[in-house]
């Protein structure tokens, strides 16, 4: 532990925190252009497994990856309204290429909804052809004043889902699907995040949107983000962009459609809500390297019991990698730990002179003594271990510092370490407003059973509020 | 065979073929913006085979996956002199962001070299860091005058790996390497396309490098197609950027970069090396789906028959889908034909009757009856038979194709409808202009022995001529 100072400590400074932990643990770096971002390659790889999660169940509720342009004509954003005006001061420009000043500047996308609507159209002829769903993964770009590594950054990473369907229900069915099968498992049961699932107040709603479901989380220092969105868009992109379909009656009919996305963000959320003073710590089924095992110096029968591990848990479908004993053990133990790796493998000639290795859990610090062939045999199951501890923990966490308030006033005092719930009636504009003034907002609405309303408008609704990124 | 009309014959107008398939298999449509690609969900999900099959091959050739930002300061490009003569035609530049005027314009990454080169001289600090073995699966834009779906459009999709070694050999070795064990690997293996291997004549290298390997296929109408490339690039960049190491005796060194790619251009090249004029043909290894289990009709057993079918080739581990015996069955199986799927199960009462079901190959039209309970036994080995074949085929055609010539006149004769291979030594500058007069272009240059010449000045060489997309 003699290196723990490596990092500046949570209570301290939360948001230095996090900086040191994402240069020190090489998750990414700014780019040259303000507000972009390299994602180095242990940050990616986080990335990487976060996609393939998500993809495998997107997928499994039937949507098709596709791939759309990154340049919009401009003319496309101002058929919706409200999209529009949702997004033009963020917008990036190109009005040149080609060697030449472009006629009609292009617009680098900012979400998708407005080509992938000009396509629907095209695509979808009759009730045979719904509902049509696609997902894409795509960079965006959304000029950001005030960036922060994963959090806000000017382009990000994400996936894009965007669907049609027949009826309102439908689609309100589909949005639902995804919110819960889709994001809100990858997090609670990948990302060991647990989540208040709700809807977003009329005032935050998506650009266009008639309802935006959300996944909130609460992160160490009791703030909120939001890590994952999904949109019904009702007829509002159908009518601007002539999505009809002929119904079995062959008339012509307008369609619903949805959309919904997660984005390179979810790692700052990863970070955020199980780091340590010590570092990051990755759940293990989303670890990209679940155990590493360390030779505490570079001696023949060390490397040996190494390799011989190395095997054992690949062999047991475990990833893991070997650090060879060469350079300084402490330094290489706290690079380790800042990474967060789940499980660490110390083998050094002392223990192996009594025939075992020590093995560290990275959430506990606990360590157990164990014969070489037991490390293989025993990982799986430590691993799940920490996988269901690191959600209970996290989830207990949440739950004392949540806290049911009276009123608006208290909702500003609990928020200034956790979240607060109150009744929606309690909040009108004015208690809205009094709130933001606190750098307090409303996270999410929901029923009182934790369920998600289909409307902002039905009775006895709380409110989460708290303050966020 | 009614419906074969559907398309231009290739014979009759290959250009026309190509765009018809790329139609009709629901493969690609054009984008709003000028040069710009939608990929549709077929196509998207073949270029998901390709990136899943290089990406496997380049992590296990031990380069990690990173993202670097899509924008790049303008001043970056100019650094590298060569570099920005190649590139800046074709540039698209951001000029307003944030609902401003930039103070500078940023230029969205026609290639990564640049900006990865600013990040590698931070990263790399000694010996110890060295080789630094990058690749990121990204978008990139070139301004495209003359569009075409996957082989040119303005925006594509595409990995570039970048990498730095501590000396020349190493950084030549490791372009061969990637060239080799994961370009032509996955080419000849999953794609079934044959190729040339060789290095471009030094006119036709990348923008800053000093050496560039190609992979050169031959399409149906015997033009060649560049279908990978990989550059050594010396110390070009490491020098403009200031890509130092400390080596081992404590002294400042220059590093040697590589950089290499590969992009949905494949998709094109895939499409134009295999297809016939019923449509696409999909190497089984890389086919999204493998088997179409086809219902002639809408009826109970049909139906039954092709559930069992289906789940038993999915317990084979077969990509496997079903076709629901909805619409004219002509209809549905000149789709399937188009859309290349190896092999079609047709499933119908009359043979259903004498207890068999009806397997054709997408390539040949062989059919051949089968028990139901045969089909998912026999469904690998007749993937595995066709996919040799289709390259075996592939390579004949490409052998008879190609002939070796004593001059330049007859070069430019044979490569009318294929590949001609002549000394190196017989091409001079008026020899290669007086080619190129003719839109006959040197695809690369080889040893006798068809291997990869570390350089032009290497002495014996052939050079491969044809026309080329």
């Amino acid at each position: 532990m003699a290196y723990q100072n490596v990092l500046t400590p949570q209570a301290e400074d939360f948001p230095g925190w996090y900086q040191d932990v994402v240069a020190k643990a090489e998750m990414a770096d700014n780019g040259p252009v303000r507000g972009t971002m390299v994602i180095r390659p242990y940050g990616y790889a986080i990335w990487e497994r976060i996609q393939a999660e998500i993809d495998a169940r997107i997928k499994e509720a039937g949507a098709q990856n596709a791939y759309f342009p990154l340049f919009i004509p401009q003319s496309y954003l101002s058929k919706e309204a409200e999209h529009i005006e949702g997004f033009s001061p963020e917008l990036a420009v190109v009005t040149f290429a080609g060697g030449e000043e472009l006629a009609e500047p292009v617009v680098v996308r900012p979400t998708s909804e407005t080509v992938i609507g000009e396509f629907m159209a095209k695509w979808i002829q009759s009730y045979r052809d719904l509902p049509l769903l696609l997902n894409q993964w795509a960079n965006v770009v959304r000029w950001e004043l005030r960036p922060r590594l994963f959090l806000r950054s000017s382009e990000f990473l994400w996936q894009e889902g965007h669907t049609a369907h027949a009826t309102f229900e439908d689609a309100a069915a589909y949005a639902m699907k995804i919110h819960t099968e889709v994001y809100d498992d990858v997090l609670n049961e990948v990302l060991a995040v647990p989540t208040f699932l709700g809807i977003k107040p009329p005032r935050e709603r998506f650009a266009g949107a008639i309802n935006t479901m959300t996944c909130e989380g609460m992160m160490r220092d009791g703030k909120a983000l939001q890590m994952a969105t999904s949109h019904e868009l009702g007829q509002n992109f159908s009518k601007a962009f002539d999505i009809y379909y002929q119904n079995e009656e062959g008339q012509a009919a307008l369609c619903y459609t949805t959309s919904w996305g997660s984005s390179t963000r979810l790692v700052g959320g990863l970070i955020m809500a199980h780091g340590d003073d010590n570092g990051l710590i990755i759940p293990p089924r989303l670890a990209p390297t679940q155990v590493v095992i360390i030779a505490v110096r570079d001696e023949v029968h060390v490397n040996e019991a190494c390799e011989r591990i190395l095997a054992s848990l690949k062999r047991a479908g475990v990833r893991a990698v070997l650090d060879r004993g060469r350079g300084s053990f402490g330094r290489r133990l706290t690079d380790w730990e800042i990474k967060g790796v789940p499980l660490r493998v110390e083998v050094g000639p002392r223990d192996l002179a009594e025939g075992v290795v020590t093995v560290v859990r990275r959430d506990t610090a606990a360590k157990v003594a164990l014969a070489i062939d037991d490390v293989a045999r025993q990982a799986p199951a430590m691993l799940e271990g920490m996988q269901s501890e690191l959600f209970e923990g996290a989830r207990d966490r949440r739950d004392a510092n949540t806290c049911d308030v009276a009123s608006v006033v208290e909702a500003i005092e609990v928020a200034q370490t956790g979240f607060a719930r109150l009744s929606w009636d309690l909040v009108g504009d004015s208690e809205e407003a009094e709130m933001n003034n606190q750098a307090v907002t409303i996270r999410c609405l929901q029923r009182a059973d934790g369920s998600i309303p289909s409307s902002d408008l039905e009775n006895d609704l709380l409110c989460i509020v708290a303050k966020s990124y």
